[in-house]
């Protein structure tokens, strides 16, 4: 077997602690609260398949010809519509991880700066990672980025998750948007990455970054999480002149997003079921999310804590310092139960003492005995402390 | 309206001369033999309709749901059999051109040397530009790349269309496969590009490079040839280690390709619309390219030139020394036609007195005034020569 040369780039794309992880929590018996993926009894089977059929008889060979890299005109000026913008302003993307591939393509030189939150999406790192950018963390709490610690530096891109954060569920009040606004419009790019924004279980979440300056958010949203992932159907709003430039990565990265896909996005969207998906999807996942909550005040131990979280699909604990949630993940799925470990979402490799749930994807009737086992887990660990 | 800081490889993004050639040859009236798509009329469209009921019916949401980076397993396994490697020797991408990038994202770092022919396929040069590849051109003459023309050098890449090229339609001869195959086996790793293949219009081509060599042959394939490009779904069929590195460098930059989709050609395959494709697609063009031969011997000047193309899409013509297509072309639209420019497929910019013809395309009656048109242009360019 011969050995490859491969690009210097290569070493910086590796995970082998995600990908170890993901095999893990796979075992059988094992109840994975670890899932970042949707509860796949939300998607709209039949649905799809009606406006598959639809997209066919109206578009015919059109839906399966090229296609625009901005994507298909019904589709953009829904998104537009939708989002208040104009659909000049719309990148349709293979995915929201494609946006932040082609944001990191045309904004990031080697050892360029990006300011992100502590803990962040590890999507992101991933995507940036291979731009050998350079991280600066910046603290969060209950309500998300503190904007009093915002650093007085000027990061090539500063990226946000304000709505129901991933991985801590948080969501920024409206008085933080501005002040992060305000930071960034002299000095960055704000990266405003929003997948669960519709899923909030008590109000609408305030005006987005992308609403309060227009002219300096990059904003990236998705249908993975309201219609199906397996779409992979993302969209980027951000400047004309900027969706011009991504627009052009995307033509070298892989021409268009899927044509097919598109106009089943926009058969669905006339039929009304994208509205409908966002309504039903928020109510189970609401659900799901005041039973887990009940079940760990039920069974954490006090020295666990957690904020509720206000939309979207995760809860983040946090521990006594000292714990090692890394170092206690293949006891966890021995004892039947697997979490995603809060160095996971650090740039930094910090986070050790904390781990992030999900609610959504866990079979209802596996939830308690997954929460049970993982309360005895830490249970342990913290009487490992003493 | 604030400027934004983009990074370097942006400037080795833009193409504004196929932008704007493109936009000029869309004028109404114009008769376009530029085109590099299939023809529409070859798409599938009631089976794509009955593969995505059937792809739904069977799978479930599970064809919505996020997939493995590698592909969808009976997909895999398909293209695996067609081929003859094993499925872990197969990765899906969407379409050929992200096999492309994810190819230069795992092995170019900044100023490789990448062999290619010349003329060459623009989109794996727009793919490489973003790693600041350099070019080092191989001539090519009416049976494709000349072997002994071959540098004693060890570029990081050499990139292939062995069958039907794009842009000349030549075919690669048996000899000189394995003659460029024992020129790489210890120098370089070879990119194979065929999405023509299956289009041949006499008999099947020899073997592949990766057949003959599939420890240092990366091949791309595509289904957007065969079924349609709509569904962006192409392939890479690498060594298991190549494999593995360009999933990591996949899941950073889209996770994975569309789940349904990869069912519907699942289906698709299973229902043997894949082999009817083939031979329909095939004799369609065939007859086209008999039209489009027949209609050059009778209008063109005897000082144009050209190989008849054993399959594909294109025919290349090769004009006398001092004619430039590029500059011409302006005109030609004014006269009602469009072709390609020969610069467009030269990584060092020459080629100016080539360009490229589509025969597929173009509606079959159009197509004779089309090379009227051109024959009149070509005839008054070839005056001014003098």
């Amino acid at each position: 077997m011969p050995d490859f040369s491969y690009a210097d780039r290569t070493r910086r794309m590796e995970n082998p602690i995600i990908r170890q992880l993901l095999r893990l929590g796979q075992r059988e018996g094992v109840i994975s609260l670890a899932g970042g993926i949707p509860a796949a009894e939300t998607f709209p089977v039949p649905e799809i398949a009606e406006a598959s059929q639809r997209a066919l008889d109206r578009w015919g060979s059109r839906a399966l010809q090229y296609s625009p890299t901005e994507g298909l005109a019904p589709l953009r000026e829904y998104i537009a519509r939708r989002k208040g913008v104009r659909p000049e302003q719309v990148l349709v993307t293979s995915g929201s991880q494609q946006g932040l591939d082609l944001v990191g393509r045309i904004f990031l030189d080697e050892g360029d700066e990006v300011l992100v939150e502590s803990p962040t999406y590890m999507g992101a790192l991933q995507a940036w990672n291979v731009c050998d950018a350079r991280y600066v963390e910046v603290p969060t709490d209950a309500e998300g980025l503190v904007p009093a610690s915002l650093p007085d530096a000027e990061p090539k891109l500063a990226y946000v998750l304000p709505n129901f954060q991933n991985p801590t569920g948080s969501m920024l009040p409206a008085d933080r948007r501005q002040d992060v606004v305000d930071w960034a419009r002299h000095r960055t790019l704000l990266v405003e990455d929003d997948p669960y924004g519709h899923l909030y279980f008590e109000s609408e979440p305030p005006a987005s970054l992308q609403k309060l300056c227009p002219d300096r958010v990059v904003y990236l949203g998705t249908f993975s999480k309201i219609v199906a992932p397996g779409l992979r159907m993302g969209y980027v709003i951000a400047p004309d002149e900027v969706i011009n430039m991504l627009a052009q990565a995307k033509q070298a990265a892989d021409l268009h997003s899927q044509a097919y896909g598109q106009a089943i996005l926009a058969e669905l969207a006339e039929m009304g079921v994208i509205e409908r998906q966002e309504k039903r999807t928020r109510n189970l996942y609401r659900r799901r999310a005041e039973m887990m909550l009940g079940l760990l005040k039920r069974y954490m131990p006090p020295a666990v804590e957690w904020s509720p979280p206000k939309g979207g699909m995760f809860v983040w604990l946090t521990l006594p310092a000292g714990i090692d949630t890394l170092d206690l993940f293949e006891y966890a799925v021995e004892k039947g139960v697997a979490y995603v470990p809060g160095p996971v979402f650090s740039a930094s490799g910090g986070l050790a003492n904390s781990l992030r749930l999900t609610f959504v994807s866990v079979p209802e009737e596996q939830m308690e005995e997954g929460v049970r086992r993982l309360a005895v887990v830490l249970r342990e660990a913290l009487a490992g402390l003493d």
